[in-house]
Parts: structure tokens; sequence; C-alpha cells
């Protein structure tokens, strides 16, 4: 692999659905190697003044975001269905990606999370579905329910939430190299190319 | 000319500045007819619950957005310099705009405020530096300043930002074709690539 490029995404955010379902083959033809880091937006937007998704406090910004993503998911040929209600919790999802992320289900569960959510409009805040996904994956959901609510989890939860806090992140998804910051599905490509840039001029 | 597209830009906008600069090859290149409509983002913010710009109520997205578009200037050879204050008042370069569209300097006038705006970090909303563009095009300032007062130009003006707001436009640059709404710089060669489709489609 040539360089690297940290993903961080909200299972909760909308456009983090079409960056998570693209980013691994994306990355894979590139060469690049990414690291997967789940992260909680809401302690973001609480300090910004926000107590819900923007999406929901401007609401011509929501209706285009919703018209857009259904767009987005079409031209990249996945499903769309909007979840109800808008955001979604995703603290347990997270927690349990970030289980699965230092075994190796990780990847694979934050698409089914995502798909579940977006493309077939269910409540991913729902431990029954997120135990189903598990089975899904064949993993044992009591174990890694267990797993996910254990002080380690919770607290490498929070310092992916302090990590894109620090890189003064505001929203999701965003695609991260060294300290410099892609905001958003439409800055996949361009984050690659940056990640294969700066690992040539490394190297030289 | 095979396809139509109207650019919703206004002319205190960060990045209406790349779109404004890059969209007139874009569209040639691609036999996209484009109609420039500046309108005004004050109203349309006025209604959200700003009385600013976005980006000075939001310090981590402002930051964000001066560090991305200084990138995204230099990736397009494009001068930048941050205007202060910002945003600047783009009344007067906009009602001019509204006079140069209906003759055949408008489209160059506006490259030149933004230029002079984010290329060199000049106050579009002194009338001195409105006037110099002017020469620079060999127009007569007098009388375009006249007729950019008139009650005509204002109309036209006010009519550009209602037509924005029915769009449900809450920002800029935008990409209109029909009613579908492109959103951002970022999103013109989609729009592009919309309006060519769009126009097969009619003439199947």
């Amino acid at each position: 692999m040539s360089g690297t490029l940290d993903f961080f995404f909200e299972f909760a955010s909308s456009y983090s659905y079409p960056a998570a379902m693209r980013i691994g083959e994306v990355a894979r033809s590139a060469g690049v190697n990414v690291r997967w880091r789940p992260f909680l937006l809401g302690p973001i937007f609480k300090l910004q003044g926000f107590d819900t998704s923007p999406f929901n406090v401007f609401p011509d910004k929501g209706r285009y975001m919703w018209h857009d993503l259904a767009r987005t998911c079409e031209g990249l040929g996945l499903p769309f269905q909007r979840p109800d209600p808008f955001p979604q919790n995703g603290l347990l999802a997270a927690r349990v990606a970030h289980v699965g992320l230092a075994q190796d289900w990780g990847e694979a569960f934050c698409r089914a999370v995502f798909t579940a959510e977006f493309g077939q409009g269910r409540e991913i805040g729902n431990e029954r579905v997120i135990r189903e996904l598990l089975v899904g994956l064949k993993q044992t959901p009591e174990g890694v329910l267990a797993r996910a609510r254990s002080d380690e989890i919770k607290n490498a939860l929070r310092a992916a939430t302090e990590a894109a806090q620090r890189l003064g992140i505001f929203g999701a998804p965003n695609f991260v190299v060294g300290d410099e910051l892609f905001w958003g599905n439409d800055r996949l490509e361009q984050a690659i190319k940056y990640a294969l840039q700066r690992s040539t001029d490394k190297r030289s």
C-alpha cells in the first residue's frame, strides 16, 4: 500500500452512507490504506449549538440533502430508503464497530449498518437490529455487545470523537491525510490523490 | 448548444469564485449554454436566522472553508487572497452585473469582480472598485451605475433572488437544470452531465 487515509464517519450521517459503501473499492484500486474511524457527531454539533442534525434545523438544506442523497445513491447503484426518525442514534453501532474494527469484521459491519439504515430505512439504534446484523456476519451478539459496552471500547469511541474535534471536524464524512482534512463524500477522490502524492513526496 | 443551465451565484459567496472562473470553459467544452443569475443570499440567510455568513457563525466550518478554498484555487491555478471583511457587500456588484448580462460584458464583469475580491482581497462593496473594473471593460461607469440603480435593474435582481428562493436555494453557488438543483462548486460537472442528458432525452 502507498499512502494512508483516516476515514472519520458517523453512523447517523446521511452522506457517510455512500462514502462508506464506496471507499473500500476506491482506495483499493488506488493502493491507499484506509483506517475506519467511527466517531460521534452529537458532542460536536452541541458545541455548534445544535441539538439535532443541521439538516433538521435548516429545512431547505435538509430537503436538498434528501433529494441529493437519493440522486447520489441512484448514481452509485445503492438502495435508498429515508430512515425515520432522522438522525438515528448511532451510539451502539459505533461501539460495536470499534469492536469489529479491532478484529476482522469491522468494515463489513459498518457497511451492513449503513445498508440497513439508509438502504432499508431500519432503526439502527435498536439493539435487535444490531444483533441481527452481527448474526449475519457470523458473530455472537452476546459476546460482542458485552465487549461493546466495556470501558475500553467506550474510551476508544471517545478518543475517536476527540481526535475528530482536534482536527477541526464539524460534520461527516471526512477523509484525513496527515492533518489535511477533506469533508464530504464528494471529496474522496481528492483525498485519495492527496494521500498518494504525499506518500510519493515522503519517499523521494 | 445542447442543454441549458442556470448559474445562481452571489458575489459575497466564497465558493462562487472558483465556480464563476471555470464555468465558462467547462460549459463551452460540453456544449451547454449557461445563464448567469446573480442573486442575493442575505435575504435567504435571514430566513434561516443568520445575519452573517454561516462560515462566520460556525468557526470550525469557516476555518475549513478558507483552507479548502485556498486549496481549490491552487488546484485551478487561480490567485487567492482572503477578503477582509468577509462577507463583502455584493449588492452594487450584483446590480451592475444585471446591467452587463443584458448587454455583452456581464460575464467578464462577474469574473473581474470575483478576481478583485477573492484573488486580490479588494472591497467590492466600494463603488470606486466597481468603477475601476468597469473602466477595465471599456464601459462608462456613470452610465452603467445610473442604470444599475434604476428600478428595472433593482427588480431584475429581486426577481433572481425570488427565483432562487422558489427553487429552495439556501447557499451558493448553484447550478440549476429545469428544477433540478446542484449546490456547490464541486457539482458543476454533475450538473453539466445532467443538462446534456436532459437535452438528449427531450430530443428522443
